[in-house]
């Protein structure tokens, strides 16, 4: 596993630590104490951090208010001139990077930040397909950061290296202007899938569908589609503790899940399971085990064990 | 706006200040720290507090536990001899206060507190009648405070120089004595209004309704009427963070729409959703703007924004 | 009341003595600084604890991560070697104990903790069928201490002097191998409680339910059998803030309810009231008072009293 | 050891239950939530609490800010009103709280906190004059309660009735009005001691001198005086937690010492150095055992026992 | 009072509102809610916010490890690309911003942010010459914002418009090359404020003095000169809580002294005891008032007010 | 560097790991998530953890109570039956654990522990010896664990393998019975390290001294001696934030001095720095760079980095 960049894809790296997998990550931080912790709490959960840049002047930072019931989180972004998004292709060693990697992901607030990152991202990826690297691509639009259009445009040419695309239904129907037809929710995610799949041909595309009935209230399930079949999940309401990073968790669960040699059911219901289980915890990072969660893909309450 | 006194009326103000509207808070406080940190804290959210008396011997506090599940939560008042209520009506400049206001506000918590406070808010009440002042009364009536014949007695006075009454539903039934005949919950709640308005007429009548399942589970809506037409708002059902204030947001969010000339339906949909939010946040305080109570009248569902 | 031990019969002590009940906890404490808080915190809440005997190594500890959501709760145990299991029946003085007693209750935790805390058990157990004291015994089983088989042959010497057995009946089931052929809980329950009954004659039989929606969500209710009736209370379903004690207020409720002379409806409906409160507390103690159990009894909602 | 009242008592209370004494405070609570707190706290140190009055409305509060380096500490008291200061002599039942009694003692706070609690002070002090229980008085003079003038017109008449009396050096000479003409403060503490003395006899006057280097460092030391002997104790410069309760563990230490049967000297050593130590803890209690009094005079100097 | 720009003239801004004096923040903040949450901890202590620019992108931040003992703090400034270093003169409106001023003060840290915040300091200074509004500059040299000799070149032509100068000594000599030759500490204290008088001729010369026994330990004092006599104020040694803001006290306390019409010495002494309070409260802002810092001239020690 | 163990040589190795060195701790812990979170804990600093076994029952705790002032700090041991105290010495790797090692570090507390834990780190000492990997030993007595002469005994043969002996120069008297005749502290410190020498002679011996002031102020120096040369360390009077830990931020410091080619005296300059440093940081872990202790060694003063 090897991944550059800013935030989604720590948290990508931190949970696939939590899973027994060696997890790399791949970014650019300022050579200054605040550079330093951010590394500090990434060996915590074992993950490699050998490769990261310490150069430029700021790390990109975010400020986040909670939601609560019927109030929305809200998110300010402060990340233009981070290191990671001032960092150009050249200063990444990929051949040391890359040496006896299997699987490279990436997402998409990354090649967003800047032409440099973008740069980063695409030359990562080329570099990867011609490797045999497995790269994956978690779209993860941020209407914030920039247009639909803009979007779009950056992203297409990124898809031509993607293995495994990993989307929210939603967004993925606007971004590559599907236009679905179909009302009922399961038929209209893959009616999306189809779409998608026949437009921007890859291994595997990856759905996940987010209800928000409140602030901290949210239903999740997801599909993946290789071509072939589809699968769909089982379904999870959830009083959530935290719901930064549950997309990050279902990312985790789903590479862990595939590099096992789960079927593709079964890894629809790890990757999900694992996403369930990160919004009950604090911060952005996924803390269970393989374990805990294989005992809620079996039926799992949240019964106290003692 | 212009407001005398204790509580509930700072919640409105503040609520106010955060709409973007001119507001001040007039009361009475000892001159010392905690005195000057009450001001400080109106301060913050730009709220008025020049008129504000510096005089008498405490300020009135009460302990609060907070409820949870099927657990309620309580509330210890120790307001006796608080500055503010041994304050006299000869205290206030009523010309300062009023000069440039267009609409007064007092709670029913505060003409109880003592007779100088009953007197205070009655001559304030007259004085606005007689400067075209818009004067709204919300009854808010606490039967740890006193019993409901003696609340009756004291209220009917003031009801004179109401323009805009508002008042939960079960209690208004129970201060005025309506006896209604309704099971039907809307029904039961025209009936109330109605009959208020035709024994005590003012411009309008807002009836607010909470259903308690649990006490961090309430729903709420409201209705206004103006004697000839009654509109309901939707209702919210809320997972709670603090439940106190939610009745002075609903009352800043009706003195906004109202001064902002919304419709009926409007108003009640903005002064509902207003108090819905403040359920949301921690403290008296309610802190939104106006653009996020409109996005949650739109329908909002609490998605994160970013 | 005389109880001997660790952990939940310092939390059924507690409840009892906030019930206006006058209560012991009997156990075995480190003559050390973090023995005497542990005293302190029970005295605070009125506890007797001169018969606490100050000797031993440790304290008996656990560690406790808690659940949310589908993310269940752990407990790591770290209770070998404590004060409490390595005293012996000779440490302690039995006259002293139950000089005045009228009722003895200790958990299934405290008996298999050792076999110095087996015999401790069941000698004030036989010490008080002789001196006609009231012996109650919560079967409280904790897989992670020891297997089912292990329980029973622990536990079966015990019920002997038992004269009100209160188990989860689930919990029921499988250490009395009992086999029920029952679909619906009720029947089940009424079916669990008669075998129960039959095998182990005693004074009376409550068997509790807790339905595990989510780590945060909790349903429950009871039953209560002498023999002759069986009642039902109502149901609660709950959201807590902390599950730890829940089964131990049940008991202290049961307790006071039958000592106070209530009929048996009137004590499954004040013992799992209780339990349902205790919910709503954050740490291991029910701090509600009875008036606080009846108000919920009566029906309360959990609206805040002002 | 009895003892009415507000505040400091309670400290001194405290203090001797922590040295092993048998203690009891006595005073009016509200009966509510807050004063139930009030007692918790106590019977949480063993602090005997059944001779407390629970009437009246309200509990007395003060709002502290801690001060440091040189800016002064502040307090604003909210004691008006207060259930203690409102209950009369004839609400406690002299027999009930002296029976057993051999030591009763009072702050200078108490008496001036109404007339109510002047003649409760009076009466308790002559009853036990009567029943030869020796009587202590901390005279604890606070110039924002009341004027030197004041303060010395109701401290005279207790002085008839006080066996041990304590003051700070300093407010004894205001208040008593001494001119001491001598500059050492060794030289003048003794002036002090013998002009009281001879003005006042009693059976010990205690004097405590506190020199103020900063709000967080200061240097206290203290002396006997029994009419024949007066002795001094060591002097400690303390850079202090919490200054507050720092004159009730003085009294705390006094009281044990002198029932212990130890020697002026070591009285006076063991109750300063009980006050050195409470000043290295937060809060208002004096948690030291005996034994950490005897280390620290013994020459302890703070290093880690490990 | 109007001063523009980032932190430090903030911390001058609410000292100066506490002591009584009408003030005003200028700066540019962005247009989100954490440029709103600065508005109100700023008018929480009433300082004027009317002028302040909402635009640009980002708030000025640092990262701040507080020192202890021989530990020093660390600062990591991150200030680029902030709402006020990219404001330009022509943003702000210096007709609205000074009608009614008297005072014009700005630091050393705001020029030297971006070429237009030099742009702004410099033509802001030269229109309050123009218009009579005096100007003061707190030179407060950062080494890690830019070396000795950027600093000097930066600083001259601000000097020219200079009416009151504040400068640490030590800094002083190395920013102006003054190169003196007494050994003593207050006659090179005199060397340096004579030599820089000479080149740099202004009304007021304020030279302040730090020695750092350790992080938590400091002494000063300062010294003023207006070209004929030169004064020192008193020295203390402080057991700080927060060093942070300590100068800005300082200057702050001195234009409070001048523009009360207090004597040179009285001024020293005034503004030297404000710095000397700020040092004992936590947070960047100096929350004392008038009479607390004329209590500590007068000689306080710190001793609790009660 | 490579040590076995529990607490002491945790600190030193994350010390070790903060200046830059490649540092492992060896030790036993339980498999669950206790266990988990002190490895995550060490990975943080960036210390190898691939040696550490995963068995046994429980890890080793102590309550620690802050002292202050004149209050001495208190720790109240729970180390029996832990993992490392019952891990044996056949359980360990001594080939892979001391593979590419060239220094082994253990403290005085592990080999006490238990005879398990003797019998590791004489076994491990003897291993380090044949393999030529210089050998450190910290005799750190605690006479809260053992007696002196249980402590003699256990020590004396551990010493035939100690290449470099580190102890208190207080507890190295006693300990080895010295019977020092010298009165001024240097020459006693001198006459210590000679006779300690002649009887055991090693490659260094290296003796701290504290004086303990009070419990938040201490003065700590330091020698080394070669059997040739003795040099002595500056001297550092501290106001401590937190002194656990010291002791082994010196070890930390020594090591990497002599590693580093430090001469004697900058080798206790650089150990004596770095202990003090530890001093001002809450927790056991000194987490400052070689640069922050160089800057201290030239004479930092804890003045703010700005």
């Amino acid at each position: 596993m090897r991944r550059p960049s800013a935030g989604g894809e720590a948290n990508v790296a931190v949970s696939l630590s939590n899973f027994g997998q060696e997890a790399e990550f791949v970014t650019a931080l300022p050579d200054n104490d605040i550079g330093q912790s951010a590394i500090n709490e990434l060996r915590k959960f074992g993950v490699g951090t050998k490769n990261i840049l310490r150069q430029g002047k700021r790390i990109g930072i975010y400020y986040c208010e909670k939601g609560a019931a019927q109030r929305p989180g809200k998110v300010v972004y402060d990340r233009a001139f981070s290191s990671v998004s001032e960092s150009r292709a050249e200063d990444y060693d990929f051949e040391r990077i890359f040496e006896n990697a299997d699987w490279f992901h990436f997402s998409g607030i990354t090649p967003v930040l800047s032409q440099n990152c973008y740069d980063v991202c695409l030359k990562m990826a080329q570099y990867c397909r011609k490797k045999n690297i497995t790269v994956s691509f978690d779209l993860n639009y941020r209407s914030k950061l920039l247009s639909l259009s803009q979007m779009k445009e950056l992203v297409l040419p990124l898809l031509e290296y993607t293995d495994v695309l990993i989307a929210n239904e939603n967004q993925a129907e606007q971004v590559f202007e599907l236009r679905c037809t179909e009302k009922d929710e399961y038929a209209r995610n893959r009616e999306t899938a189809e779409k998608l799949f026949s437009a921007y041909p890859c291994r595997l595309v990856a759905l996940t569908e987010r209800r928000t009935f409140t602030a901290d209230r949210n239903g999740i399930f997801s599909s993946l589609y290789d071509g072939k079949e589809q699968v769909f999940s089982r379904r999870y309401d959830m009083d959530m503790v935290d719901r930064v990073g549950g997309g990050d968790a279902f990312t985790a669960g789903l590479i862990y899940a595939l590099k096992s040699g789960k079927s593709l059911q079964e890894s629809a219901e790890f990757a999900t399971a694992a996403s369930c289980l990160k919004h009950s915890i604090q911060g952005d990072f996924n803390r269970v085990s393989v374990e805990e969660v294989e005992a809620l893909v079996r039926g799992g309450t949240g019964r106290v064990e003692r």
